[in-house]
């Protein structure tokens, strides 16, 4: 993407409303703008960012064997009393009446409807067990939305819904999820942190949250510092033992939120216990029979009779990550991208425009990375380089090319790694070779 | 994707609500189910061919320069009132008030919200012209939803919009959307013809519909027949007389909807004129300043002038292509998916599960098409083999291999053109030649 193509209005000033580092770095990197209180529109360079993540979400629910579908954004209230939770629910809900009086909402979540579908859809134990998935916008109309979009009104969210035939099928659903949860933060360059959570208005026995470390982060959590060492795991045999024995190994050391925290835990654990700021990335809950109960949703079992569906329902914050990342992510020039995220890969930069031979190499640069599959934004402004320099640090891709007359003459460009400050006099040669190993 | 794990709840009987062809075919082959009136959940199977269809769209926008972003689903009721459609876009508008009784509205089109956005952020000639889009949600609260996804209330819409300096720039920019649509309907295997359109609520001068052809389609259009010989334009030189010359080519030819069609060309043309059905699946606008002066949108001109920006809008019925494709391409037993759309390339049939032979050949014929990129829908249920290639009739995956004992015995399994209906005997090597030279 040449810079003179797109679409990117980068702000040099800190906008007075953004109270937290991502909610400013955000408006600066021309990622989002908002629209109205806790509604964002994302913009080219943020929109490819939320991309990533949908992606990297993606393909570790299909890896899983998830199903992806998609529910609407409206539901009809009349669902919402079946379930008991319409009248419920509260003000976070936003109720809307159609052009016929009916009642209609905007989902926050979406138990429910797929409870509905799956009820009218599957009959036989033998269809069991299955997990569907969404990547929807959803919305709760928060009284006082704050923090970017990290505490927005209109939010991308992946909720899955598993359906068992019994509790140790839906506890396997539950590790399955677990586990590839742990795997998708880990591709992400983020380390999540599960934990025991309070299930809420969605209900249910069993809950843990995932929790990233972040200084900024919104909320203090406790945890063992065991956790530190551990490895983000692979996709090897999905048999129950193996998804029980991940699960075990995660959820053996201590970890709390602050509203969950036991202080007789930091003189047991001693100086095993950090305490840090943590941000909430997703969310698991096993309900069991809660809706499936009362909204009729059975199947036939191998003896014939009825039983009732076992479910579990699991989220990711899509749009809230993208937030999370950078608050875990940046310095006091920018955002940091961790490499599986980031807008693009490259930055090229020409330092003067309209000197031949930076034009030609830079254009020659620019080729030779898209033909390698290497995403680069190349700025091609006519404009001075201090500035150039300034915005590639501010949106924060991972590499850095700069090419300037002088560096040239000796047939060298530099290489700069964002997340280090490293900064290589190379061949051109060098510097393609280098960022392709990444 | 083994059947026996998928989630595709096909009906043997035609749903009673479903008026149109489309409608039952997408409910039999467990594409969708109803959510409420006009509003759809996207199962697996249909939500596949949705995102095929997305990423159609989503790379010819990108081939022509466009930049993708997304707004979001609920707007400001201000930002309405400053174009002055507020009050006038009638009931279709879903409007809502949040908690703190601000009044909202679910976006019906995003005109004002994008010329918020580009005013904001653009302010001079240098940064243009641009083209942006989204492929988002939008609501219109019909009176009478009907004809499944084809007039649903809920529905997923590509909108791009483009900024210029001046008419000049701003033809450019149309013919370029222009010429971008052709080949985006014909890479899904249809032929759209352009027409001449009133441009309604969106305002301005010149609007082309894009009107795919259906025995089945929702009005009467009237054509030219040369348009049958045209092919789907390349993209090669996108400069400005390329452009209009590919514009003056599919605007030259008599095309016109009932509405606007004019009853003296029917004796003017003779036999070169032809009437059919037809379904709109694009609708492009320039209205030039309609909304920059409303909303103050300017930016500084060469001269150092203020100048109010020509914008133009683009749209395509993303969710409504899914049963546009289908009225064009069924047939008796079902969907016929142009390969490019299809939501798995292969259906392969084992029609003796548990026979060693057929279920290890199976296993062997559905790895090799997955290494080979091949998606693959294996029907491995223990079912009797007639429901099997009735239903794969029904989804209507362009290829089937059926595998048997009988020509295993010879080395063979059968080969099933969906849209031709032509079966030949083939050894396993050559059925995966002739599917992967497709």
């Amino acid at each position: 993407m040449r810079r003179t193509s797109f679409f990117l209005p980068t702000l040099r000033e800190n906008p007075a409303e953004a109270q937290i580092v991502s909610h400013r770095l955000m408006l600066r990197a021309g990622m989002v703008r908002q629209a109205s209180a806790g509604i964002y529109s994302w913009l080219p360079l943020g929109y490819r960012v939320l991309q990533r993540i949908e992606n990297i979400i993606r393909e570790e629910q299909n890896a899983v064997g998830c199903l992806e579908m998609l529910m609407p954004t409206i539901q009809s209230a009349d669902l919402w009393r079946e379930s008991g939770r319409f009248d419920g629910y509260g003000r976070e809900m936003l109720r809307i009446k159609d052009r016929h009086d009916r009642d209609l909402l905007y989902g926050p979540t979406n138990e429910e409807q797929i409870t509905e579908i799956f009820r009218d859809a599957i009959s036989s134990y033998r269809d069991l067990p299955r997990v569907l998935y969404q990547i929807q916008w959803k919305f709760r109309d928060e009284v006082r939305p704050r923090f970017g979009v990290m505490r927005g009104r209109e939010f991308l969210m992946k909720d899955a819904y598993s359906f068992d035939l019994n509790y140790q099928s839906a506890k396997r659903s539950y590790n399955l999820m677990f586990m590839s949860y742990l795997r998708t933060f880990g591709r992400m360059g983020l380390k999540a942190i599960p934990m025991r959570a309070d299930t809420g208005p969605i209900g249910g026995d069993l809950s843990h949250e995932f929790i990233i470390l972040a200084e900024t982060g919104e909320s203090e959590v406790f945890y063992d510092k065991n956790f530190l060492t551990f490895e983000t795991p692979f996709i090897g045999d999905l048999n129950e033992t193996a998804l029980e024995e991940c699960f075990s190994k995660w959820t053996h050391p201590y970890a709390a939120t602050k509203e969950l925290h036991d202080p007789n835990k930091n003189e047991e654990l001693g100086s095993n216990i950090l305490s840090a700021r943590g941000i909430e990335v997703g969310h698991i809950f096993y309900f069991g029979k809660k809706y499936s109960l009362a909204m009729g949703a059975t199947v036939t079992g191998p003896e014939g009779n009825k039983v009732i569906l076992e479910m579990g329902s699991y989220g990711i914050g899509v749009s809230r990550l993208v937030g999370a990342i950078i608050e875990a992510s940046h310095d006091e020039f920018g955002i940091i991208w961790p490499d599986t995220i980031a807008p693009f890969s490259v930055g090229l930069i020409n330092v003067a425009v309209s000197n031949n031979d930076c034009d030609r190499e830079c254009e020659n640069i620019y080729i030779k990375l898209r033909d390698a599959g290497i995403e680069t934004l190349y700025d091609d402004r006519n404009e001075r380089a201090g500035g150039k320099f300034a915005e590639m640090d501010l949106i924060g891709l991972p590499w850095q090319i700069i090419v300037g007359p002088k560096g040239l003459k000796d047939g060298k460009v530099e290489l700069k790694r964002r997340c280090t400050g490293e900064h290589l006099e190379l061949s051109i040669e060098n510097a393609l070779t280098r960022i392709s190993s990444t």
